[in-house]
């Protein structure tokens, strides 16, 4: 009779039942409620509960070594080697609800800071995104792709004839079930090979810069031999008032970042843009298991004028480029990029391992020479060869080894001074060490 | 006699008892010590467990476009047409303690990074509060407001004869419940709209600034007609050595960033700052449902002197404005600016409307022509008329568009050359996608 | 017989015991998997369940204020009053897996925005850690202690004549149970007191600096008398081709930054470097209980030549200090510095409050006068006294008041203007709000 009675069990059992129920309820309503964060190869996040609010952290730091197997006489070429910090970009993607997005792409490399990308999305629809800002402008293939994502150090000769990233607005989206891709926008307009410029104070520079992309791969959802097929065109038309953009501007570099052609700026004579420029470019990329192809060609018509008036002409600028990667340890290549070996430094591997190769020509157009430009002080074509190995030993981390040899037509002076002859090859070796997420 | 026993029973329910005890205590004592995180329209945060130590991440994004409809001949003023980013900050708010503040907020726009407010504070008190760091000088309303909340894309002439950010030291707080807050500070001493310069290589130049204002919101916690009403005034006074301080950074600009006063700087005569600069600003704001008023008067007083001597005068340059809002879609307007449309983008809303507009005038002292600034270069009064539209779609985002009317006395040449005309009007067509969490 | 049965119980209670074992389980492993963040006096942080993945946040503020009590008659001598930003650094600490880490500090003070840190670390293994990126020549103890630990706001002369940050390559770790630490680096060549420069556009200028650091605390582990002290030797070797490392950046300063020697570096006859450079700096540190003591001297030996070639020679100039701190609110002394005041300021406590003193000499080579350096314009030694009281109020926060002294040999000109004199003594009162977690 001093044991507890079946009732009273019953009771007990009753009242532990809800309490059961109740914490359950609780823990999902708090889980319902609450922000969670997340940290891995991918970066670092904060999500709120129903994950239409979010911080994204991400990071690039690509510390390289250039050393120049042929050390140029003229100190207009960097021939000197020397470690550099040539990206530092710690980067905050924000979404703000379902339809906003925002992105700030801080620089702090070489010297000093700056952004690189900084734009906000209005996304409408997948098929109807507004962008406005700073950011690529949609034209050339190899220059889209994340350079943490590109086979070498440095882009290709086709994005010294393109655009690099600008300020304007630009309407995008995806179509045809994701498989197509475009891009229309409005640009103050970029100098070829470098970003555009803010509002200039200078009188009279109305001019704007329309540029327009479509990309597609078309057999993306139907595994086979095609699937890692994409191809596309990209252009841009403007025009500027003459004189108003400095000629001075539009110079183009080799893979060690020497320019080795420009127009004639300065003296009595010299070279002003006016009327318009086009930039068409058809591209192509293609990846299979551990293979990958971008293939692209860009030509650039630009009309220029003497300051005198006397003569005016439209120039056309060509480039092209093969770039391939092979990845020896069975990765699957991408445009995207690799950010995790197989097997990872430590006890059974010792990461990925990348060949890359690459071949590609920049032809300036003959009409350029010698009214434009001065034979003896800029190349009429330039062509570089270049081949590589990309280590990935641990997730994130990439530590690369390439040379490059370019060749070039004219370009310097010969005795006497008037002679044209080849501007002296550049041999470079470089490195990366390159931490991505 | 092979079913368990009550005694049997007892003894389970008690240990489930007991374990539900536990593990309610155990998440009770984990969500006590456990930091926790939120992401929303407010921002992204980590906070500790009793919110002594807070990280805070926020973002403003000013993406504009600025079309003028008036080119003007002269290189020297902005008359081309683009787009640029205006501000681009990311900020930090760290909370650490119940009584340390640290704020970060970087500015990445328009083409390199710096800060715009970087500052400490210790919190001794609600009301007192001591700050270090570079922040807003304590005087002009509309300079205080924080950018992403101004009604229009520029602030109105009261900015231009008032100090922006300087470095220093503050004591400032809240009295009377939170309805007068009030700030005393000392500043290296800022020019006219400008930020102040970090301490100069420069010998001699020891000038302080002291600057102070007191802000009253009398009824802010009792409903009715008044209780949106505050007002109170700035001020600040500094003396300078006679030419330590360039006075060629004493410029005045239009709403579309285009100098329509400065004071002769170069020649065998020019000007230069002497003795003592003060400025008074009294200000109010109202704000009633959906409407909203800032008005705003400033007196700015400064002694010059040509370098020669010869002449030596204080002047009394003036401004004044008054900028309204009215929210079309019902939504409350105030100082704090407006973050979340009644209505959003979707299915039943179109977001939220808002109306503004503003009238301004800057006069210089008529004593200023022509010994210290010359009437041909320099006009001695503009006005500004503007209206315009802003466009909150979703939570986060603004889209606007306004038009802006300038017109000056004097200012420019006629001919003969020494024939004072007026300054061309300035049309100006501005536009921006902020992005504001 | 209407109740339940002991059968039905038993039931009920299975079920019960069930439900509870799986929310614990499934609390476990959420746990288990879950990312989680901290907030606190050290900073904010996100971290992978397994702790592999870290995103760690952190900041430094220096808002400064100097007064010279010693205004000097040229402009050349900072010797005005003001308040500066001295150093704002938001740091990114990311932990990417086991073996790599990333660590990304911008600087944006004083006007602009740059990098103090920014380097990716292998760990290889504890003792084989390879850093490549921008980070501190492993060399001057003071300088390799972090800016917001020492116990001045400036460092002493010692780190005049030693690199500060570089771009480069370093392999380093801890030895014998971590009492040894050890780093061997390559780098572009950083001038005395400075950073390295990037790769710079300069043909020929292919020189590199091999720099490397040994520091041991042999009895770290064994309480007693000797367990604070550490003591080591760094050093540098560097060549550099004659002419291409521009002379104008060696220049030595004072607390006030002033600088107060500089070699010829204009005219007709001036000063080329040329050859070798190297520093030799033996150092050490003892710290018990509320006591600290840094001590430290460097040689350092450059050659040079005049533009001509008739004179050459190799300099060896010297500096040394010694810089005590002690807590009288009896907190630890120690070279990582103090966050955490015992009391901080509140009902019982005051914060922490610390004594500092330093004496330091730099002692110009004789030989450099007057064929590399005038002597009206440079001096040929300078000694500082210094001592002040440092206030740490609440925890991350410290407020500073110093007084420093320097005297000059030679270094101004007399009268007539070929007479070397004294140059007038910097008498400098520095005050720092300082915000560091």
């Amino acid at each position: 009779e001093q044991g507890p009675s079946l009732e009273q069990l019953d009771q007990r059992i009753k009242i532990l039942e809800r309490q059961l129920e109740n914490q359950k309820e609780e823990a999902d309503a708090k889980a319902k409620d609450a922000a969670t964060v997340a940290a891995g190869s991918n970066g670092f996040s904060i999500k709120s509960a129903k994950g239409d609010y979010e911080f994204k952290f991400r990071g690039l730091l690509q510390a390289d070594g250039r050393f120049f197997l042929s050390d140029g006489p003229a100190a207009s070429v960097r021939s000197n080697d020397g470690f550099l910090l040539r990206r530092v970009e710690p980067t905050f993607e924000l979404t703000l609800g379902k339809q906003l997005f925002f992105r700030i792409q801080p620089n702090f490399a070489p010297d000093s800071a700056t952004v690189s990308d900084v734009y906000g999305e209005l996304r409408l629809d997948p098929a109807a995104v507004i962008r406005a800002g700073k950011f690529k402008v949609p034209v050339v293939l190899e220059n889209l792709q994340a350079s943490g994502a590109t086979a070498f150090n440095e882009r290709g000769f086709p994005n010294e004839l393109g655009p690099n990233r600008d300020y304007g607005v630009q309407l995008g989206g995806a179509l045809f079930g994701g498989t197509t891709s475009y891009a229309l926008g409005i640009f103050n307009g970029a100098s070829d090979g470098r970003d555009g410029a803010q509002q200039a104070k200078t009188a009279g520079d109305n001019r704007k810069e329309f540029a327009g992309r479509v990309f597609s791969e078309p057999f993306k959802n139907e595994p086979g031999l095609l699937q890692g097929l994409g191809f596309g065109v990209g252009g841009t038309y403007g025009t500027r008032e003459r004189g108003t953009v400095g000629i001075s501007d539009l110079a183009y570099r080799t893979p060690g970042q020497n320019t080795f052609f420009s127009y004639v700026s300065s003296g009595s004579v010299f070279t002003q843009s006016h009327g318009y420029e086009y930039r068409v470019s058809p591209q192509a990329y293609y990846y299979r298991n551990s293979f990958g192809l971008v293939a692209e060609y860009i030509e650039n018509a630009q009309q220029v004028i003497t300051n005198t008036g006397s003569k005016a002409d439209t120039l056309h600028h060509k480039a092209y480029q093969g770039v391939a990667n092979y990845f020896l340890t069975g990765e699957d290549a991408s445009y995207g990029g690799l950010t995790k070996p197989k097997n990872p430094l430590g006890k059974d591997g010792y990461g990925a391992f990348e060949l890359v190769a690459r071949y590609g020509v920049l032809d300036i157009d003959d009409k350029t020479f010698p009214t434009f430009a001065s034979a003896t002080a800029s190349a009429s074509k330039a062509s570089t060869w270049a081949a590589g190995l990309n280590w990935y030993p641990v997730n994130n981390l990439k530590i690369d080894l390439a040379y490059s040899l370019t060749r070039f037509d004219g370009g310097a002076a010969g005795t006497p001074s008037t002679v044209v002859v080849d501007r002296q090859d550049e041999k470079l070796v470089y490195s990366r060490f390159q931490i991505w997420f």
